[in-house]
């Protein structure tokens, strides 16, 4: 009974193939719109080179490592972050270099993988417990590997990390003793500050966070230990970050696709920060017409909506509804499971260009 | 660099292995926990046994082959509902022998697809559309396969369908005159009364989509057209329908995990409905204990949330914390992606027992 799928057949295993035309597209599916997508990657790539900060592009906006590759070859990322190992992985196997763990990494069997993944990449990872230094250094070592680890302290999220100062700087310490490990620098992250709406908000609180990291790096440089990496900022408030003189190396994700919720935020001015757009859509078609013209499939949201309907493209986002919006024919499909990809939920996803 | 995923590895592609402790799990994991499930799945087939109703289990809540041959082995259901052709795709491959598509499907690609399918399954979809009656019946005929048909009628949840009455007796004789459609019956399902909090106001929804689709079942009989199903209900409100006389397919599909959302409906006793338990989780790891020792790591939640920590279980959900739950050993993996169901989102997860 098993349908043969070493053929995809479109509209059951993929939305559309190569060269097909857009309206033709299986639905729904997720889409990316280079135009917006390519401009997006471009407007923070001038960013970091005006403000000479390094960007780290998070890749748990997209867990594609199409999307890594091109961070890095046009958006001048120097590498991704990852939220778990076995995205880091999907993503090393995929040819990505260089990948932070921004998270704390526990699990013995975890770890082991942490360390295998560092013979074919630069690896880090944010640590905030003495005895987990002591495990990442044992795995470090058994693999014959060098594992960069970044102090994570709490800048105000009330998350991970350990207290600013002097904790901080002990456990640096103790990365720097031992052997198989890297002090990278500092993760310090403030997530709870990307969304705030108002501009002053987030000044204060990324101000906060930069008087937190600046005793710390003082602390450390008294000690002899030199920050290589001062990471954190998201696309709230990262260019607070990289006008603070401390912070050097962004950890930007929304950006690439950019959330709905981001621009519900306001700038010092008090409008709409308008610096990326939105380039990740669904398409989905329009199944009844019934009681009204814009009923839809059953699918989820993601920054905004595209509905199909012989009156044309209609733009849909959690605010308005503008019809006749004619659809970009550049996209990307997002695809979750392609050949290389598709043994595991946690591996990054490929992604082909229609046109 | 692509890594050999023919030998899954935990923690990578896979969370677990048969055999393998419950403590072993690499998280964050979806479990299922077995005597919970299986209890849930029996409480509904006695209730159907008792009421002399049938059960189309909805598999939108598992998209799982497993879990849907569970239902209609050990369950009592007659087949399943599917949201979308390529999920009752997936089932149909992996030996669902009876599906309906509960939605309309009119992209002329998927009806194909739907035709194709009706040659190894009971095919059934939803229509409330006189030219896609037309487009349903030249495919069915191109594929020389019968599509059963239901005639969708909206008794109040404001979404598809077409008027209950005359505008479903037009359609269903259409249907009933094409060549390779059978006239199945109504879907009549009262969608937004589910989640209604308290009894009175589902009853009176219920009731008044009860009358809605009696006046319909008796239109078309006056028409010699008998409705061999009159499908609908979800796990809110499928005892009302049960008791109308009418209805004779429920649809119930959260049952089998049952929502948190629904624990907050009321009985006529104004008692929280108790017939059914939680039995899908996620297990997950504490990576973190700088600040508190509920920190968790990145994962949704789903119904609730088990966390591994040194004191042992802890149970979380939406509304509290109870320590030291010891955790159900019995317990299922869902798994995206195995060999045979990997090359499609859209495509039916199968899961493993892990004892």
């Amino acid at each position: 009974m098993e349908r043969d799928r070493s053929a995809p057949v479109v509209g059951l295993d993929v939305p559309a193939e190569v060269g097909m035309p857009v309206e033709e597209i299986a639905t729904p599916a997720l889409i990316i719109e280079l135009d917006q997508f390519e401009k997006n990657v471009k407007t923070l790539k001038d960013f970091i080179e005006t403000h000479g900060v390094r960007l780290r592009a998070h890749a748990k906006t997209h867990k594609s490592a199409d999307v890594a590759r091109y961070q890095m070859s046009q958006g001048g990322a120097c590498g991704v972050c990852c939220q778990k190992v076995s995205e880091a992985q999907a993503l090393v196997s995929a040819g990505i270099n260089d990948v932070l763990v921004s998270n704390q990494v526990v699990d013995k069997r975890q770890i082991r993988h942490l360390a295998e993944m560092a013979k074919s990449a630069r690896v880090m990872v944010c640590v905030d417990d003495a005895d987990n230094v002591d495990d990442l250094a044992r795995a470090a070592q058994a693999a014959d590997v060098e594992i960069g680890c970044l102090v994570e302290i709490d800048v105000g999220a009330g998350r991970c990390g350990v207290r600013p100062g002097r904790e901080a700087a002990v456990l640096a310490g103790r990365i720097a003793q031992a052997r198989g490990l890297k002090f990278a620098g500092l993760q310090a992250y403030q997530g709870s500050a990307q969304h705030k709406a108002e501009f002053e908000t987030r000044k204060a609180l990324i101000g906060e966070a930069v008087r937190q990291v600046r005793e710390t790096v003082d602390l450390l440089a008294a000690e002899g230990l030199g920050c290589e990496i001062v990471a954190g900022a998201g696309t709230g408030t990262f260019a607070l970050e990289a006008q603070s003189g401390l912070y050097n190396e962004l950890q930007c994700g929304s950006y690439v696709f950019m959330d709905a919720d981001y621009q519900r935020i306001l700038d010092e001015n008090g409008e709409p920060v308008s610096m990326f757009g939105n380039s990740l859509f669904i398409v989905t078609s329009v199944m009844t017409s019934t009681l009204n013209a814009t009923m839809i499939n059953a699918s989820g949201t993601i920054h905004g909506l595209f509905v199909i309907s012989k009156a044309g493209w209609m733009k849909l986002n959690t605010r308005q509804i503008a019809a006749n919006t004619p659809m970009n024919p550049r996209i990307w499909f997002l695809r979750f499971g392609n050949a290389n990809t598709s043994r595991s939920t946690k591996n990054a996803n490929g992604s082909i260009r229609a046109r």
